[in-house]
């Protein structure tokens, strides 16, 4: 994709915004970035701004980070010195037809980019690019199992609760990495599937009754299903990690009140910045592209 | 499962057929068998008889082969002295009442089952089944693709197209096995799934222009996308291998007139028998379960 | 590698020996064959001659096949229309100085070399040779195993006899395909190596204790440790495959007899004829290189 | 195995010894520990003591850590109050002909233990035993990666220096991830081992012309083959991990003064310690019951 003429703002986010902004410096947009730590050389086409307003002026794209937006409004942005705030103000900056595109809106955002004819899109939900991330998403996973457990996942009873796209992706990496891996699942289906990849599968009102036999409990599923019964059951001391998107599957609060190791591993930030960010440029080129054909 | 009281006819089939009956006589049930070959000694609960109506005689379920009835009515049943045409005089036999579970029926059946007020019960479109006999398909490819072609699949340039249950199953099949996989698929969601299985992903339109560099092509989709062009492009002499649904995906005719070896994979027969007998066992165990609690 | 002002003979073998030819006559060296056959289009600077004699008439090199010599002295060559014997009389007409290449030699060999100032060079027990054919051995034992059972790989609990070469590289596979992988060996260094691999490691002599809970075995030693006792301990019509050198490890006859599935699965000939033939040319290309290296 | 009457004597080491203590208490041995943390409730039949001197009075064997002893003559045991040494005084405590078993010993115990008529048994090269602690040692060094690289491990492009037991365990590892893994090793039939097991195999003479390709690069041997000219020629702040044992084939100092990350694996400390202690413990076990056979 060329975009010579065209203006990319990229205001807050993390490591992975530096990804994005030198894959959209690499089409020849002008990049304007703020809010994010950009390390090491400068990038040719990429340039830092002193405010979210200057790196917005006069933009047709802005680029906000995937974690979405506060309940206060503001933007992910935890390298920053001050809030950024998307309101009205800053939406009047870019350009006339402008696009933002970033993970998820709200009412708030709405409304202004309404009022500014902004164009707002959102691509959270893309599952395409949710299965991109899936690998930095099981690694990280891993690296966090690998530290805090006194056994190898080689060799050791795990279980997995929920079968989806990071489910199956983490109950096959598992596998390959030698554990024996129970998968826990409402679904017919889903078990069938887990069954072919090599793991031992239970319906899901099997998990109190099978949680004394693991050494760890990962679960992807969003509603509470690993409730004081399964964490009563599990071995002293176990590592129950949450990867589901929040409200997330363990009662981490009682987990760690039974002696567990808890980790909600959402929340554990960077990983893999350089893959994540490629993946995400390529779903928010994909969307410029379709937006710069209806224009011409 | 107990069914002490039951008496369970099992009419055409092949090897599958045969450890149907034996798991279905393990719920005690009374198993009446004609039209596929028993081999072995004699299972305890399991009676062969002389002909189609004297097994179905009083029967309170009739289960009949997963591949289906042929144009002429006639049920699977290579093995049988003579035709088997499930009819209306076949289905009066049947207890008052009765369920016949099958893969698909067609008019025929289904007009004579409504006159007799026999149910239907039909599971050839159910998924969990379908994967749970995913290994023995890919492997029948595998048997396949290690006798028919000139190198290994280890370190080979291999192609598949579609990632549906069965495409994923052997492309990540083929992964671990060490072969370069090039999953073809329209779908971006299915691209990025390939490529977190170990995959090189390309869209379908490009596999005219990828087909030279590939020493084996299994197709997984059930629409004419391996044609003449690719055909053309492939190397004298591939393995291209057909494991869709008919029609079947690969212009099988044009790739033998090209000097292809061309395999219709679906129509290659028994394969794992016990394996596959068990997993539809247990789907047609499920259906028997929810019947009989319906009527007790 | 470049040997234009070579003449290479390339006698006996079977369809491993046309690639062999192919691409030793892409050194530039001229290529003679004989008693092996050659399919599809004629391979430039490959030339078929009528005899033996006229094939090694004035070669510096004359490549013999793998399979080695038989009790009465002749090469392995099935597709030959009479046997080829290499006496006296074959090696006279080599150029003074010249080299047979081959698997392994024998007594009547070695003296008529001598006689004629030939050079032996044998590879058969070359590691690395050993290795790279590894791959098409363990996909022909995976065909013959997929193709003689009524279960599949998949799921399956599966003896290996053996953690070598083969032994290591048969049971990973069979991990990786998701069988469950009883591994039987004297070593405790090799059982280690299993375990990394995701096998069950047991001492050898628990092999007929073990035998009831299996339904494929394979052994990979040259010694006969599944005897009587551990054939009859296995269930009724397994497959027992022995994948040893002769005298093998399995005793083939009396597995037969007790209604086994056996076969010796370095008797089943060609395999990937491509891959393999190319990895005895590399073996080949490093012995003609060092020999060229020691002429200059 | 049953030791009631034995006294164990376990000094030094870090969390691996209380997993050892563990296992030892359970032959029915009386166990005495001193200079290792012992976490979570007391276990049966261990007994902490207050001093190295306590722990060793009147013990059939005492079990030193495996890193082994330091310059000055020290055991490893990083949680002691007070450097523990091995000396003639400590020997004296031990009941006649007990026995020393550990990794490593130097000069100046083996001649307290001559003067002492101690048996020393020394496992630090038992191949089975780091076969067994091979898992641990790849999961430690996955960690590292996963936490200290900004791509992900899957479709990373991955050096690999060495295929012996960690290297190839390592390298086998990552491909299962989903690197590509290039290996590099001098002796080809590590290469064509390393072929087998789906990697990219090159002559350690390429790895300087290939480093530019790589984002993470691992050495297992202990020469120095990682050199400036290698680490030059990698991409800018790669990762650079040495899994061997000292000297190490790394030049670490320069790897960080040209900004790479530069790791010394074997130096991280804790972990898996309950899978690694077990592990040892069997080595140990074994030893122990051999000394027990010779004495009855």
């Amino acid at each position: 994709m060329e975009l010579p003429q065209r203006v990319i703002a990229v205001v807050g986010g993390d490591e992975r915004e530096q990804e994005i902004a030198r894959l959209a410096a690499a089409t020849g947009a002008t990049v304007r970035t703020y809010g994010f730590p950009l390390s090491g050389s400068p990038i040719a086409g990429v340039v830092p701004t002193a405010s979210a307003a200057e790196a917005m002026d006069g933009a047709d794209y802005a680029l906000f980070p995937i974690p979405g937006i506060a309940a206060d409004g503001t933007l992910f942005a935890p390298a920053s010195p001050e809030p950024i705030l998307p309101d009205a103000g800053l939406l009047a900056r870019l350009a006339p037809g402008a696009t933002i595109i970033l993970g998820r809106s709200d009412e708030r955002l709405r409304k202004a980019a309404a009022e500014h004819d902004v164009a707002l899109v959102e691509y959270e939900h893309d599952t395409e690019l949710m299965l991109l991330r899936g690998p930095a998403i099981v690694e990280g996973a891993l690296q966090i199992a690998i530290a805090e457990t006194d056994v190898t996942i080689h060799a050791a009873e795990v279980g997995v609760v929920g079968h989806g796209n990071i489910g199956r992706l983490l109950a096959r990496t598992l596998v390959l990495l030698g554990a024996r891996v129970h998968l826990f699942a409402r679904n017919p289906v889903q078990r069938a599937d887990a069954l072919c990849a090599g793991c031992v599968p239970h319906p899901l009102d099997e998990l109190p009754g099978q949680a004394a036999g693991l050494s760890m409990l990962f679960s992807t599923v969003p509603s509470r299903v690993v409730d004081r019964r399964v964490l009563e059951a599990l071995p002293p001391a176990s590592l129950v990690m949450d990867l589901a998107a929040p409200p997330g599957g363990i009662d981490l609060d009682a987990a760690r009140g039974l002696g567990h190791r808890a980790v909600w591993a959402r929340g554990l930030g960077r990983r893999a910045p350089v893959t994540v960010g490629a993946s995400q440029w390529s779903g928010i080129a994909r969307r410029i592209a379709e937006i710069e054909k209806g224009k011409s």
